[in-house]
C-alpha cells in the first residue's frame, strides 16, 4: 500500500489556477485548465491531474508553451474547422476548440475540428462531458509522443492516442468512452517498475522488439504494444486505431505525426524532424436532435444500460459494467474523501508553491 | 489444404446480380449488391463475398427483405440524416446511404448518416473506398448479430461490429482500416473446427462463460470475446468500441441494438423483443479540402506510410505493414487468379443456378 495525503478537490484546483495564473494564462482560461486536472483526479485518471502540474510548470517557466495564445481558425466550413493553436497549453486551446465543434455542431447538426499546434490537453473524457451538457454526442482524440510500437515494429512510432465518445442516458448515468489505443496504460508499467512486480504478456516490447515481462526493459527503450497485443488477438487492429486517432488530430490539421510527435516534458527525446506544428487533436459533436428524438434517445440508452448490466456473469465476476462506471464511482468517493496524492506529487506541489510564493491549500 | 476452384470474379459478380435482378431487384441497386461482394472476394475477405449469396438468396425467396425498397430521410440537418431502408438488402440501403453522407459532406464539410430497417450490407471497407474516389476521408459502421460478449459477460449480446476509415494518398496507397471490434473473426472459429484444431486463448469463452481453445465450444453457446480479450489486456476497451458502433449505428437511428439485432441468416436465432426497426449502419465523410489542401494532406500520407514502412522490425518479421497492404495485395492477385472458391460455396452457388435457372459462368 502506497502512502498518500488526501487533499480537497477545490483546494488542488486552486492551486492549479493559481499556478497558471501566475505565468500569465488568462483568469477564465486558468480555471478551465485547472478544472480539467481537477476532473481527471476526481475520475481516479491520477496520471493525468495535478500529477502532470509540475510539467506544465516546466514548459511555462522555460517559455515553451504561450500562456495567451491567440486560437484561431484557419480553415472552415459549415460543419468543419481547423483550428490553430498559436503553441498555447492544450488545457487551453482544447476547450476552445471543442467549443467550435460543439457550435459549428449546433447550427450545421454536427461539427468536427482538427487542431494542430497545440500541447497536452488532459483527459479525453473532460471534452466529451462537456459535450453531454448540450445534448451533443461528443468525440475527443488526440496524439502525443511515441510510446508505442506498431505490429511487427520493434520500437515506439505511436503516442497512446485516446479515442473519446459518450451518449447520454435519462435516468441511467451516460455511457462514456475514454480509451487508449494501446493495450495498457503506460502509468501501469511505472507502478509495476515501484513494486518490483513482472508485467503481463502483451503489454510491451523490450529495445529488441521481444516480448517481455519486465516493466525496466519497455521503459529503458522499449515500447508499449497496441491494443489487441499480437497479431494473433488483433494487435494489427489497435494499430490501426492508433494510426486513425494520428490521422485526424495531426496530418488532417498539419501538427506532427508519429514518430515527430513533440513531447510532453522536458526530460523526453526531442524527434528527429518536425512534419508540422505542435501536437494535434480532433473533437466532434453530434447533434442527437439532428437524428432522433432526444428524449426517445435516451430512454433507448437507459434501456441499453439496463440489458447489459443484466448481461449473465462471467464466472468469477459480477457480471459486465459500463464505460465510465469506474469513473464515475470514483468522482462520487473523491468528491467526498479528497483526491490521495502520492508523497512524490505532494512534494512537487511544494517546490511549485515554493518558487511561486503560492500556498497550497 | 482445402480444395478450391477458381472463378474469375466478374463472372460470380454477374451471376449475383443476375440473382438479385431475378426477386425483383432494379438493375442498377443488384450491379451494386453484386460490386460489393465481389470486393469482398477480390480483397480477401471470404466470408462477405460469394459466401454469403445462398443466405441472400434464402431470405428473398422468402420474402424476409424488400427488393425494392423506398429508401428515404426520415430526418436531417445540414450535414446529418437518419435513414429508413424499408427493409432492403443492405448491400442496396448502404450504398444510398453512404452516397447521402458523401453529398452532405460536399455542402456543409462533413456528412453523417445513421440507418435503420436495414440488413447486412457486406464488407465496411467497400464503403470507405467509395469515399476516396471523392477525395474524402470515410467512414463506415454497422451493428450486426449477437456473437461477441461483453468483458464479464457470459453471453452472446454484441455483433462483430466493425470500423472502417480511409485516407488517401498521393503517391502511395491509400490507408484503408477496416476492423471488427471483436479479437478474432468468427470465420477463423469455423477454420479451426474444419481443421480439427484448437484456438489460441483470448478468442472465446464457452457457454459457461469460462476461457476456451475449443472452437465447438464457443459455437455451441459460447461467444467471441472482444478486442484486448481480457481486462488485463483491454478487453473493456474492445466492448466500449463495440457500444460506440452499436449506439451510432442503432440506437440514433431507431433500429435494434445490441443482443436484439436481428440475424442475418435463416437458422440463427430469432431475438427475444425487438427495440427498433432492422439492423443499423452508420456512414460518415469529411471533405479534406475543408480542413487542409488536399494535396498537402496526401503528401503528409505518403510520408507517413513510408516513416511506418521504415520502422525497424521485431525479431522474426518483415516489419510492419500498413492497414489495407494484404486486401490491396489479394486484390492485385485475385483480380488476374480468379478468386478461390472452397466446394461448399460452389456447391451452394450451383444450387442457386438450379432453382434460378440463371447459369453459374
Amino acid at each position: 500500500m502506497v502512502e498518500t495525503r488526501r487533499f480537497p478537490s477545490k483546494t488542488l484546483a486552486y492551486f492549479s489556477q493559481r499556478v497558471f495564473e501566475h505565468f500569465g494564462v488568462p483568469e477564465e482560461d486558468a480555471r478551465v485548465a485547472a478544472a480539467i486536472l481537477e476532473s481527471a483526479d476526481l475520475r481516479g485518471i491520477d496520471s493525468h491531474g495535478v500529477a502532470r502540474l509540475h510539467t506544465y510548470y516546466d514548459m511555462l517557466e522555460l517559455g515553451r508553451i504561450n500562456p495567451r495564445p491567440r486560437v484561431t481558425i484557419v480553415r472552415e466550413s459549415a460543419s468543419t474547422a481547423t483550428v490553430d493553436g498559436d503553441n498555447g497549453l492544450g488545457l487551453v486551446v482544447g476547450p476552445k476548440a471543442n467549443a467550435i465543434a460543439m457550435a459549428k455542431a449546433a447550427e450545421a447538426g454536427s461539427g468536427w475540428v482538427s487542431v494542430r499546434n497545440t500541447n497536452h490537453y488532459g483527459i479525453a473524457g473532460w471534452y466529451v462531458l462537456e459535450a453531454l451538457k448540450r445534448d451533443l454526442i461528443g468525440w475527443a482524440m488526440t496524439n502525443s509522443t511515441k510510446l508505442v510500437a506498431p505490429l511487427w515494429g520493434a520500437e515506439r512510432m505511436l503516442g497512446t492516442n485516446p479515442i473519446a465518445i459518450a451518449f447520454p442516458g435519462m435516468e441511467e448515468p451516460p455511457i462514456v468512452i475514454d480509451l487508449a489505443t494501446c493495450a495498457a496504460a503506460y502509468g501501469k508499467i511505472e507502478i509495476a517498475v515501484r513494486a518490483g512486480e513482472k508485467i503481463p504478456k502483451g503489454w510491451a516490447i523490450d529495445r529488441a522488439g521481444r516480448d517481455t515481462d519486465d516493466p525496466n526493459a519497455m521503459i529503458d527503450g522499449g515500447a508499449l504494444l497496441p491494443l489487441g497485443s499480437d497479431r494473433e488477438r488483433g494487435g494489427h487492429k489497435g494499430y490501426a486505431l492508433a494510426i486513425a486517432v494520428d490521422v485526424l488530430s495531426a496530418v488532417l490539421s498539419g501538427a506532427n505525426w508519429g514518430p515527430f510527435t513533440p513531447p510532453f516534458a522536458l526530460r523526453q527525446e526531442i524527434p528527429e524532424r518536425s512534419v508540422g506544428k505542435g501536437i494535434g487533436h480532433f473533437f466532434g459533436a453530434l447533434r442527437i436532435d439532428a437524428f432522433l428524438d432526444p428524449g426517445e434517445f435516451k430512454r433507448q440508452i437507459d434501456d441499453f444500460v439496463r440489458t447489459f448490466r443484466a448481461t449473465r456473469p462471467a464466472p468469477g465476476t459480477a457480471g459486465p459494467i459500463l464505460p465510465g462506471d469506474p469513473e464515475r464511482e470514483a468522482e462520487s468517493l473523491r468528491s467526498v474523501e479528497g483526491i490521495p496524492l502520492v508523497l512524490p506529487v505532494v512534494l512537487e506541489l511544494e517546490d511549485i508553491a515554493r518558487r511561486t510564493g503560492i500556498a497550497l491549500g
